[in-house]
This record gives C-alpha cells, structure tokens and sequence, in this order.
C-alpha cells in the first residue's frame, strides 16, 4: 500500500462532509483544529479550512504559507489578518458569510469541541453576518469511515507496535521499572517513524505511545479517559508508567500505540514474568472471551451501543461487572473506540451510540479488567469493520505473554 | 532542592491570583485546563478548580476523585454531575454564582484561550447568573513569576536535557539521519523521567522534544510558532525530524528540551560535522553576542519589548535582519518566552510585552538565524530573572559544537 494518498482522497473527503453540510441546513464548515485541516486539505500547517456546502473549498493560510502551498490538495491562500478574515471569506463565499446588514444570518458549522472559546468568540466578531454553530458531531461522523489509504497507514502503525513491542519483551526482567521498558518500546517505535505522540481529542487529555503498567500501580486510577489509567510519574503526569519495578508473578499491562504518517493504532497485550493467579488469568480469559463474542457481531448493521452491552452482560455473567473497565466510581463506560488521525474518534463502543456500523469504520476494542491491589489484565485489538464482518488490523500475536 | 512543594507552594499561588481578581472586579475564577487546575490544587485529575475573589478554593472532581483526594492541596470535592454544577457552585459560592432571576450576574474569569468552545457554551448554560469572561491574561500573569520550588523543577528539567545532549553527541556521526539522532536523545531524557511530551498552551502547537535539524532541512519553514521548524516526518507532523542524513560541514540545529515532574527547560545548540560556512559561522557569532547583549539587560525592570527590539537592531547592524528569527514571510516576532509548566509562557518577549521584568520569571532567550537551502544556526538559554540581574538556568557548556 502506497504512503502517497491517490488523487482523488481530498476531493472524496470534502464531498462526504458537504452532503452531511446539506442535510443539516449549514451553509457551510469552517475548520480550525490542525487535525482537521490536514484531513481536508493534506496541509497540517497554520490556519483555517473553509468548505462551503456547495463549491471548492479554501484552505486560508497564517503559516507557514510556502508550505501550504508546497502541500495542500485544495484552494489555497494566505490569510491576509485575523482582523480581514471576515472580509475575506464575505468576498469569496457571500452566500455563506453575507454582510451583517443582510439580517439571514446563515448557519455555518465548526468544530466548537476542539476550538478555544477565545477564538469562537472573536470569529463572532469578524463574521457578524453568519452564525456559527456546532459541527463537531458531523466531521467526526465523516471521519468514522477511512479510506484505503486510511486503512494502510493505521495497518503500518500496527507493524511498527508490534515490532517495537517484540523489543520491549526482548529486553523485559524482573526488577527493570515501568519507564525503562516503556523507553524501550518507544525507542523502537521512534525510530521507525512514530511522531512522538498520539493525537487525542478530548480536552486534556494526553497520549504519547500508550501505558505500561504493573501490579498495583496499573490499577490506580486516574483522569484518563480509558480503562486503566497506571501510577504516572508524579501528580503532573498521573497516568501510565511509573519508576516502580516489575515484578514476579504480576500482570503487565502493555497498552501500546503509535503514529505513522498521522494514522494511530491501539492495541494492549497483557504479559507476566512467572504466572498470574488463577483469579486474575480466569479474568484475562474472559476479556479473550468478550474480545471473540464482540468479533461475532462485529460487521455493518451492528450498533455500537449492543457491542459495549453485550460486553457489560459477559463480565456480569462472569462475576466481574465490578471489575470491568476500570474499577468502583472509576469504570469508564465504554468498550472500545473509533480510532484514525485521532486515537479518540467515533464511533464509541458505548450506550447512546445506535447508528450501525459501516463499512470502513476502524475500531479499537478493549476488554479490561482492574483489581485493586493486584493489577489489570485485559486485550485489545484495532478492527477494521468490511462488508461483510471485520478484518483484524494489530498484528502482535495475541496471547497472555507469560515470560 | 527537594522535588516535595514546600507548605504554603499552594496558597501562595491562589492568594496572588486572588489579588488580580480583585483588581479585575472578578468574583472568581474557574479554571479548566489540566495544566492550571494542577498550579491551583497540586492535582491534574479531570475536574475544575474555582478561586473565589475571597476565601477558599475548592477542586470539583470528575475522575478520578480517589486519586484527586490523595493529591490536592486545597479542597476537593466530587462533582455530581455537569447538568448540576451549576448548582453546586451556587451553593458553595453564592456572590460568586447567584441565581439567574438576581439580576446582577457577577464576572467570573475563566480560561476562555485553551477551553472549548463547546464547553465554554454548555458553562454558560449551567451558570446562568455569571458572566463568564476571559481570564487568562490573569492566569498567565499570575503563573509567570516562578517559585523556589518551581525555579528547582525547571533546574533539574536542565540537568536532564543537557545529560541527554551529552549521549545524543557522543552517538552522532554524518550519516545518522536526524529521526535516529533525536530518539537516542530521547530515550536520554525519558529514561530519567521526561514525561514524553513538554505542554504548549497556543491551539493546534505541538513539542515532545525539541527541533533536531541540519542543513537545508531545518529551514524549512513550519507552522510552529518558532524561529525554526524543520523538515519533520511528513504532512501530518511537518516539523522537527526528518529521514534526512545529517551531512558534514553543515549546521545541526539541536533546540531541545523536556519536561521533569511537570516543569519543561527548552535550550539550543548549534552543532557540525567539519566546519561552518564562513557566513554561517560569522551569523552563530552574532547570535552569541546577542545572547551576551540581552544578559547585560536582564534584570527587573527591563521590559520585554526592549530586549526583543535591541536584539532586532543587533541582528540588522550585522546585515542578518532577513534572516533573524526565520526567513522571509515565515519571521517569528519575538526573541523568546516565558517557560514553566508550558513552554509558551508569558512573558514573551515582544513588542507590546511592556511589563517590566520580576524577580522569579523564566525566560528562554532564543537567537536564530535561518537560511533557506543551508540551514540555522542559533544558540538558546533559559534564565532566571533574580533580584540584581539574572542566573543561567541552562546546564549545557555553550559554545559552537564543532566535531
């Protein structure tokens, strides 16, 4: 699969955001977040991305302009001044951002998730003629569904895990900490391309190559928006690795991604030097168990919302319902997420998330079970949902790894 | 210096942000993002943090609340649920948040430049007695005079970058490609305790660990909001590494940093192979002595503006004005930042930044020189600003790296 996206990606792209733009009555979508503009105009540098409803969309350029032009598969232009930006985008879409006089006011959507309020305030003030309104719920919608290309960079991101995660049990003893193993594996995912972080949308949140976490310490929970959240470093960096060594006799909970040519994967294998207890293996047999049943129903038509409820009855039906994802008042409640430019995209294995799955959709799927005390052992694949059921897109081998 | 806050770290800081918020006519301030909520209570779980005008301060915790009752330092309490915030902040600050028939809807500061949108509408919503307005002006003052205990975070951040550095010079040779340079440098800094990313305030800016960059690859221009930004990996991460060999005779832009128990030092050498070009040598020169000529001025009572336009009228003495600070369209306007808890910290120092000097800022002073086609050339300190001049934070031996 060729790195270089074919011709025809952008245009494909910015046609499935204007139908969504049509039905919901927007005149058209101004995107400000980085992600975003890379994933209409092939340019990640500074500035906004106009798409009207109708027309050619236009990538407005701060920085760096020479750049943008070099890279951008769209219209493409300088942003002359925050200031002059309303008079720019009257000029060339009027029907979408008339005059303030005009009195329509037309619905332009934008990605009001992402975007600090300073700056949704002071585009107020520069397009008084327009009203600009959420549109985040349709450009995740449109970015559910990957392309091919998609598909091939999120499967390169997978090889590039996998090797790095064989590195890391090369080199994984007793008595070596969370940090050692953890800059090991992010050595070798480094070094074959990964950009140093995973984008996460969610405010605040923050992902650089994934969590390894033992023992007790996988189990401490925090702000993280997943299943486990791991010890930290320290209170400004509470989550995933700590200095505390691996032990004998304790699960190891590798949940690792990275970022190639933009595209994240996410997958989690559950390790031990010596064997676990027979609590904790019969728990990391269920999470096998719901990973299966889930691949069952996994296909188009299927909604997300029966994949997470299923999953919730299995841990029950296995006495583990207090146990899964997370623990007491720090379970999260969902199984899995959609997963791209992005390592939180939609659709989320969750209640409230009914619309069936399509084709083309990628979804990372990750059974967990946390005990206090003792650690958190589970499994995680990224799937690709295909016409007809689904293709696996991790490629480690997929066993509890007792070393 | 001890890595445990000294009693007092935490009222200290609310207290001095209490006095702005009188001075502002504010009854409080909500503060939402990660980074203040940790300068605020001592904890970076997912929550809010109100400072009321006057008394106590309280931690409204989403996830995880076991973990925020561990680490706070003020009063921590669960947050119910979003759609009752509202009331829960009416009940524990009532002149802060009165009910919405009172009529005199009180301004409450928040962090209007990293939240949401989405978010900032939906606190309105919530708190229909406030006026929610935009504080961060406050926050960043606040935040940009450093602590003795902070001044010993950013201090050990130095001593960790430039150990790092140390193996990353020892391993270069012409050859390396700059993505192999970066990860032993890299796996330096983690493996004594980088966090893995160093946090940027400005929307869509991302570092994990500098610019590590040579020849014509570095002058590259990019959407970073730095005089350099590099070739980087590809569209999707278009700054810092490339694959690029690093050749002899060429500059090697080292601009690297990282992030100790939350604390982030940024620095910069200049490195080569062999030896500069007698232009590019002569350019290193100059940004030498303007490094020296900014340290004669550093001290309270400058201001930030006068230390950026002298660097600017050093930098067009020696015939370099086009290539000081980038090139062309893609100049950065300033001289360097207020580093801490962000790497983009106030105060910056440029034009309109006319707030004399204090005793406790950290500042990253940062001449550059960019020519398109050969490269950058540059040197980078971070200073303390003391009470009769300035002490060098910077642990790396300053000089021309010629190997």
């Amino acid at each position: 699969m060729s790195n270089v996206p074919p011709n025809g990606e952008w245009s494909e792209r910015v046609g499935r955001l204007q139908e969504k733009l049509a039905s919901a009555g927007m005149a058209g979508c101004l995107v400000t977040q980085n992600v975003g503009i890379y994933y209409f105009s092939g340019s990640m540098q500074a500035g906004y991305v106009f798409v009207p409803a109708v027309g050619e969309p236009t990538f407005y350029v701060r920085r760096s302009l020479v750049r943008a032009l070099e890279e951008s598969k769209i219209r493409t232009t300088e942003l002359l001044s925050f200031r002059a930006f309303g008079e720019q985008l009257r000029a060339d879409y009027p029907q979408s951002f008339p005059a303030a006089e005009a009195g329509e006011r037309p619905l332009v959507g934008s990605d009001l998730d992402v975007m600090p309020a300073q700056l949704y305030l002071k585009l107020g003030e520069v397009v008084p003629g327009a009203r600009i309104v959420d549109a985040s719920t349709l450009l995740r919608t449109v970015r559910s569904v990957k392309s091919a290309y998609e598909i091939g960079r999120i499967s390169e991101a997978a090889e590039v895990v996998a090797a790095a995660l064989e590195e890391g049990l090369a080199a994984l003893k007793s008595g070596m900490t969370e940090l050692e193993l953890m800059a090991i594996i992010e050595l070798g995912t480094r070094r074959r391309g990964h950009i140093g972080l995973m984008r996460m949308r969610g405010y605040n949140q923050e992902i650089m190559t994934g969590i390894v976490s033992a023992g007790e310490a996988a189990a401490e929970p925090s702000y993280f928006d997943g299943p486990a959240g791991g010890r930290g470093l320290s209170p400004t960096s509470p989550k995933s690795v700590s200095r505390r060594p691996i032990g004998r006799d304790e699960p190891i909970l590798l949940d690792l991604g990275c970022c190639i040519d933009g595209y994240v994967i996410d997958q989690t294998r559950t390790a031990v030097i010596g064997q676990l207890s027979p609590e904790l293996e019969a728990a990391y047999r269920v999470s096998e168990a719901i990973i299966r049943q889930t691949e069952r129903s996994l296909r188009p038509g299927a909604t997300p919302e029966q994949l997470y409820v299923q999953a919730l009855d299995a841990a029950a039906e296995a006495g583990l319902a207090g146990n899964f994802m997370g623990f007491g008042k720090d379970q999260v409640k969902f199984l899995g997420h959609g997963i791209g430019l992005e390592i939180d995209e939609w659709p989320v294995l969750a209640r409230g998330f009914r619309d069936p799955l399509e084709p083309g959709m990628t979804l990372a799927v990750e059974p967990k079970f946390t005990f206090p005390g003792q650690g958190v052992v589970g499994i995680e694949n990224t799937y690709l949902v295909t016409e007809n059921g689904f293709r696996t897109l991790t490629k480690s081998p997929e066993r509890l790894l007792a070393l």
